[in-house]
């Protein structure tokens, strides 16, 4: 009977571990409830965002189709703002703690698309899918056009107290020159009223990748005697390579991918 | 009539931004609900994970006394198991899509704590509670002489694939060298059979940050001719620093920060 017992134990042991295509239980005692997040079959979506923000997945696509939905309600619903909340409060911390020079130089470099300003109006049009359609150069560049796009909240908020705090902010986008009249506009209207610098991307940038020119303008900086104590951004792009400052923020971004 | 529900209008959306603290709707037509998660009055614990898992929080202590059960359920339920799982699969997709050289030096880096070997049992003990009890060295080395760590189930899946791709595998530890004999007995066991070099701290490594410490002999790792294709690591500190590899995986971890 006892014997019995045992092989109906290695029996389901080899069972599920079979199922699940890994060698080996965690732990012991792990129940198989209680986890975050539903299960959607083949791709887990949550597992996804994560690896894209920890920049495990790279040079991606479009948005997993089965994924669509989950992307919508994230970026509409509460988790991304209180995702974006988290990431500006952690910078303010960071911020507040640093006793500045206050010779001018002292230097925090945001972002602009979906870090200060927010296409999420875009995105979330049914042609677009919340980046689970192909992204199409010419509707953005209309949407660009029009100078409509809203601040990230947390974003404004942290680029407000950055001001109080004596910081001189850099925007580094990759918006290219020809922008600047109608980009300058938006961050006005937005509640970015001031600025260090507002850097576009010039015709001879055109060939490097995000990077790549992201790097060489903040390398430009640093020469120029500033000092970047903070850097934000909602892709790797924006805080990996050269000069990437003291301390990077990365700010959620599940809709598109740029190297 | 029409000039009371104005004022109606701009008291209740006056109301609602200073109760959010941030001063804009970032989408006019988002809804209020539809988010991914529950929420915790203070904390969310899952933007605290997602801001830990992207760097943006670091030098952390310990656990957040109120997302002690969330961490936990995370640890002990589907999801963490699925973030491992998804993190292996990305690094399994970028190493097979490589053509190794074949001639001994294709690395791959792993750490070990929390990567290849799961100290889990441990922190799931109460006195512990994922990392929302202050670290305890005394306990923590008795446990590691134990050498009973299970694997990390994604990590060894893709341990194997690595191998039958025919990369060399480089253990990269933060542990001490005086436990080189039951590091070893335990990774054996877990199912970690064969290994190029298996690297633990030495005596004069002490005075340098995991990072420093793991940049250090990385760079020995290429001195010595190795090509590092992949490095993975449940820590920045493991693929943040020097000659990281060229592509880095993270997997998981908010149960505590090394620096």
């Amino acid at each position: 009977m006892k014997l019995l017992l045992l092989f109906f134990l290695i029996a389901t042991s080899t069972i599920s571990v079979s199922a699940s295509n890994i060698p080996n239980q965690i732990h012991p005692l792990r129940p198989q409830s209680g986890a975050a997040g539903h299960r959607i079959p083949g791709i887990n979506c949550l597992s996804w965002r994560l690896a894209v923000e920890t920049d495990n997945i790279r040079d991606w696509d479009v948005v997993p189709a089965t994924c669509e939905n989950y992307v919508g309600h994230y970026m509409l619903g509460h988790q991304y703002r209180k995702d974006c909340d988290a990431a500006a409060a952690a910078a303010y911390e960071y911020a507040k703690s640093l006793k500045l020079k206050g010779d001018g130089k002292d230097a925090w470099v945001f972002d602009i698309d979906e870090t200060s300003l927010s296409n999420l109006p875009y995105y979330a049009l049914p042609e677009n899918a919340f980046g689970a359609k192909e992204y199409n150069e010419t509707s953005f560049q209309e949407w660009e056009l029009k100078g409509i796009a809203p601040p990230v909240p947390a974003t404004l908020y942290l680029y407000k107290n950055l001001l109080r705090l004596g910081y001189k902010i850099v925007f580094l986008s990759g918006k290219k020159e020809n922008l600047r009249a109608i980009t300058e506009k938006n961050m006005k209207n937005s509640g970015y009223h001031t600025w260090e610098k507002l850097i576009l991307k010039q015709s001879d940038d055109s060939g490097l990748t995000a990077l790549a020119y992201k790097s060489k303008r903040r390398t430009a900086l640093v020469k120029a005697g500033y000092r970047i104590l903070g850097n934000m951004g909602d892709q790797w792009s924006d805080i990996l390579g050269l000069n990437v400052g003291n301390r990077t923020f990365k700010l959620p971004n599940p809709m598109f991918y740029i190297a």
